[in-house]
């Protein structure tokens, strides 16, 4: 089964130290929360539940996984990493005071992770996501200390993926395709959008998926023209279009595949749409390859969708980056400044947005040499749109 | 069917309002996250996914909901309030740059919220998930202004729960019963804790959940001994306690019930601890009742325990604050301060650990005159334990 073998996790600090090292950086300080994991997962295996979690990374000395006051148990049964240390500012939101548990300071981290090493200058990663109770515990626990923000110092490490990366992503997109063949089979008008994503969730669980791979989409009508949205109890309808998006996570490697569907018939000009759309996925999938330019990606298809005469309906896009987060670093946007490189996998998301209707026709690829590995090629004709 | 009618949601913002004047601040700047939007959604219905959100609050003004550059028809359609502007600060983690969608910054959002009114003062609210991109758009977008914590000029709101709010409580606990139930059905040895989430998730959702209550427990052997885990891959076997907890939201209120279950038969020491779990559970739920002081419940409980023999197995607890979040303010613990009132909900979490197992007999509670109601009275005995 796909995997990531735990020397993997030691392969990857390794690479993170030599970049922290480089960026003359004494230490890094990355932050993970419930729903974005990604750093702290990618470092060690932990994934926090209710609670936030750290990892200490210095240049030269033992990194530390640091979690909130109740998860010691679990963190040391599942992260790869030896030292895990309790601290205050990871506890969870609710904030309780845990009176009687012994609990860390930066400095007692230092201490740990560096030896007699100094630390003078900090870099601080997943800083989009990194809270208020880490940041002041930082600024008052390790006053003298020069902090900066380094995401870019981890950040490009999980861009390309390894081969282990690639096999969890693939079997994620064969639980996606039984998730979302379900749901074809099984939705019928009249049912709630909600329910529509217990078929999918049963099946992501039942088939080895470890968790959604995104907020599930099921929604229809007016919905459809959001860019982002989350279900609702309305009831699906005839005559309209209804988006999915569904994606599950392997091994924490996530997923998604996209597509309209209807039962019943849909007015010309959205069918117009929904067709143009899949021409324009189509479009997009043969831009991808090493060497490309990302921001010449973004520009040649906006302006081809211009020039088809659909620029009105293009909101953004038409690809973003796909590893732990189904949205991750980096997007591909006119204002890229960087080249795809083999193994590097994305998102091609084509999203079109038009009067009270939309569509996104989605799925994941590797990028290769001359072009891209589709990691799911189903559902990807207008004959998956028109249901019974 | 249970709902929070809009009217609500503005009760909710005159209160919070007039609570803002009385700590002397000239407006609030609340803070929510996918994960953690309890304050987000208690104040406009509104949910964020991939991005974050805020709600700046005046004392006296316009309350405006602040979001990501992708959500802006999404949250139209979604929450309560007029007002919504995007900001750069609350985009997804992977932090695209979005050309040409024009974006507000706060003096943006103060002029619309408040006109010509000063902001001198204003409270931080939700610092606990509260991110760097939006402490420093503070800091440099409204730099002569006095930033202060003040979660607590909203938290109290939360904690009484009006009839509407009780209401989806208790719909979700039935969801959640129906979900606890067809585990209880179907799951065998051999399948893996994963898959018995998927049962959980198919019937949460055909049932009338919106989402999961909390990241949902299925774990066996050793990881029963964990305060927090998550399931894994691994098989569920004989003769040893698997733990579920299982919870379901309904308009976005959660729930969870926790028992734990096995196949076979478990060793003596741990049939004795299920069994004193479930009397310290039952002990637990006469404690509760409106006027009891929250300290002294948990000196009693601790006491008890100890008392009966069974201290070195207590952890924490025994009761958490219940409400959007599964887990929130208020918690029970022997350094709390305060007394229940009517209306407050908690949820009863006995948890006790040994060596390489443990268990958690859980429910959700609302506070009473001279007792509490429990809203589920389902899996409470231990003949739920032993399945075939």
């Amino acid at each position: 089964m796909a995997n990531i073998p735990k020397e993997e996790y030691f392969e990857r600090i390794a690479k993170f130290q030599a970049r922290i090292k480089a960026a003359g950086l004494d230490a890094c300080l990355v932050h993970g929360t419930e729903c974005d994991f990604a750093n702290i997962r990618y470092l060690t295996e932990y994934w926090p539940t209710f609670e936030q979690a750290g990892v200490f990374v210095p240049a030269t000395g033992k990194p530390v996984l640091l979690i909130g006051p109740e998860s010691e148990k679990y963190a040391r049964g599942r992260n790869v990493l030896p030292d895990v240390m309790m601290m205050l500012n990871y506890r969870e939101s609710a904030e309780p005071d845990y009176p009687g548990i012994p609990l860390a300071t930066y400095g007692d981290v230092v201490k740990v992770s560096m030896g007699k090493r100094k630390l003078k200058k900090l870099g601080l990663v997943g800083t989009a996501v990194m809270t208020k109770p880490t940041l002041d515990a930082v600024a008052a626990q390790l006053p003298d200390v020069e902090v900066v923000v380094a995401d870019d110092v981890l950040r490009p490490l999980r861009w390309i993926k390894s081969e282990n990366e690639l096999a969890c992503h693939r079997a994620a997109f064969k639980v996606c395709e039984k998730a979302v063949q379900a749901i074809l089979n099984e939705m019928k008008p009249g049912m709630t959008e909600l329910q529509v994503l217990g078929i999918a969730q049963r099946e992501i669980y039942a088939n080895g998926g470890d968790y959604e791979g995104h907020s599930l989409y099921c929604f229809g009508g007016d919905r459809t023209s959001n860019g982002i949205s989350r279900p609702t109890y309305a009831k699906l309808k005839k005559n309209e279009i209804i988006q999915l998006n569904i994606g599950a996570r392997v091994h924490g490697y996530s997923s998604s595949i996209g597509l309209p569907v209807w039962f019943g018939n849909i007015p010309k000009e959205q069918l117009a749409l929904v067709e143009f759309g899949l021409e324009a996925h189509k479009y997009t999938i043969k831009l991808i390859k090493a060497g490309a330019d990302a921001a010449s990606i973004a520009k040649d298809y906006t302006q081809w969708g211009i020039d088809q005469g659909w620029g009105d309906y293009m909101l953004y896009g038409p690809v973003h980056g796909l590893g732990i987060m189904e949205t991750e670093s980096p997007w591909i946007e006119t204002t890229s400044n960087y080249k795809l490189q083999p193994n590097m996998t994305y998102q091609i998301d084509t999203f079109f947005t038009g009067d009270g209707y939309g569509l996104r026709w989605e799925r994941g690829c590797i990028v290769k040499e001359g072009g891209c590995e589709l990691m799911s090629k189903k559902f990807m004709s207008m004959d998956c749109c028109k249901l019974d």
